[in-house]
């Protein structure tokens, strides 16, 4: 156990606190601009990919599991607890007993110079994480240039960094983007956007030529995307199907709309 | 209140008991060949789709809220609950405090002759409940003939209803339906088979003639579709992708592939 910087047994501890509170509070992740991984893959992919993790809590049962894994991680320190307390500390109810605690990653808070004729999605006030996540994880899939979230919620929630599976740290997600910056950098960009829209006289997504690439706005899961915002779009596109498209769920149609930007 | 059939306060009560094993064991709906459903938007849908539902379970504060939408359905039982006991029945958490006992949707057990040139989606070994909820969710926003669950979840798991988000009740789902079977049938109704398969030597979806329709066999989350089931299948098909495949959810690719499958 030699490698292992200390042994928590407390729910008082104070880094056992802090943990807590990244997990239930943006408020604290804003604040102390870190935040909170639970589960092997998820804390492995991360690792693997370089997150700026700064520090690991593992259960005695995770380090029997994972002790020849984490020994290649020499820099990160490595806290022991309790399997009781990693119980405690867990998000998940079936926890597997590994967590990390992680900086915001950098240059994710302004959007940089877009790419010529790239390809982008756009959020705008997608609440639920697990369709956040969703979205995130199949962006990576699908080989776009980025994500953009715009007035949509936090990024660093453990619910859409668990939905993610680990694709934010291999994709760049921007967030809490302004808008007239997104179509400012888009117009620089060269690049086309296209609103998302459920209106059967907006274009069909089938005929669209994404060949010079377009960034797609997706809104809300109930309320779709505002008006004013659709008006600024180069185009509307609608997904045109023969079944009842109010039960597209919000990820997968934005995972279709993506796999036609990308094909 | 006078359309309610019966006041239930105790959690001893036998109908309570009944719905809380429905919700939790398999080998109980199996033997009463019943199922639980809760939350407004899955039971009103479920009512308006003329399921086969028997027994409400709605809690005092529901009542306020729901009692016009209620009225319309005379012929079911109703019982009322307190807010207490709804949250004790509930599997959700925050409860919306509206239950349902429903029977089995009537034929789905086994596979009736198969449409010509039909269009279906094949669950071979899937095994996540929200996986399965979300394919069938996504196939009846398509328009799809069918889904066929062959050595799958039980698609009465709650877990499985409520992801489907009403779906269940709109498109055929059969289940337990042996392989055999399905390939004798998809031979008399002239229709290919397709197995989904992560092989960059397999078809580009892309590239897929599917004006004949065709049944996808999709497989599981981790394993993939069995060699023996992949070699049977009349070709088998890809995503061919510049981004990580690997992060690409089962549900997402099975929502991709229905989408080349319907255009």
């Amino acid at each position: 156990m030699n490698f292992l910087s200390e042994i928590v047994i407390s729910k008082d501890n104070p880094s056992v606190k802090l943990f807590r509170k990244l997990i239930i509070s943006k408020k604290e992740r804003v604040k102390t601009r870190l935040f909170a991984l639970e589960g092997s893959r998820l804390v492995f992919d991360a690792l693997s990919n370089n997150a700026p993790i700064e520090k690991l809590f593992i259960t005695e049962s995770a380090l029997e599991k994972f002790r020849e894994e984490l020994k290649k991680y020499k820099n990160v320190q490595k806290l022991l607890i309790s399997d009781e307390l990693g119980g405690r500390i867990s998000d998940t109810g079936k926890t597997q007993g590994i967590f990390a605690q992680c900086s915001f990653i950098e240059g994710r808070e302004e959007l940089p110079t877009m790419k010529k004729h790239g390809r982008y999605v756009v959020l705008s006030h997608i609440q639920d994480p697990g369709n956040a996540g969703m979205i995130i994880r199949t962006a990576d899939a699908m080989g776009l240039d980025g994500v953009i979230f715009s007035r949509s919620c936090d990024i660093y929630n453990p619910k859409v960094v668990r939905a993610t599976m680990g694709s934010l740290f291999r994709i760049p997600v921007f967030y809490d983007i302004d808008e007239d910056d997104i179509f400012a950098k888009l117009e620089e960009a060269q690049t086309a956007s296209f609103a998302a829209v459920v209106d059967n006289s907006a274009a069909d997504l089938k005929a669209i030529d994404f060949s010079k690439g377009g960034a797609i706005f997706i809104g809300n899961e109930g309320n779709g995307l505002p008006e004013e915002l659709a008006s600024r779009c180069t185009e509307r596109i609608t997904i045109k199907m023969n079944g009842n498209i109010e039960s597209l769920n919000a990820a997968m149609a934005t995972g279709i709309i993506m796999w036609e930007l990308m094909k």
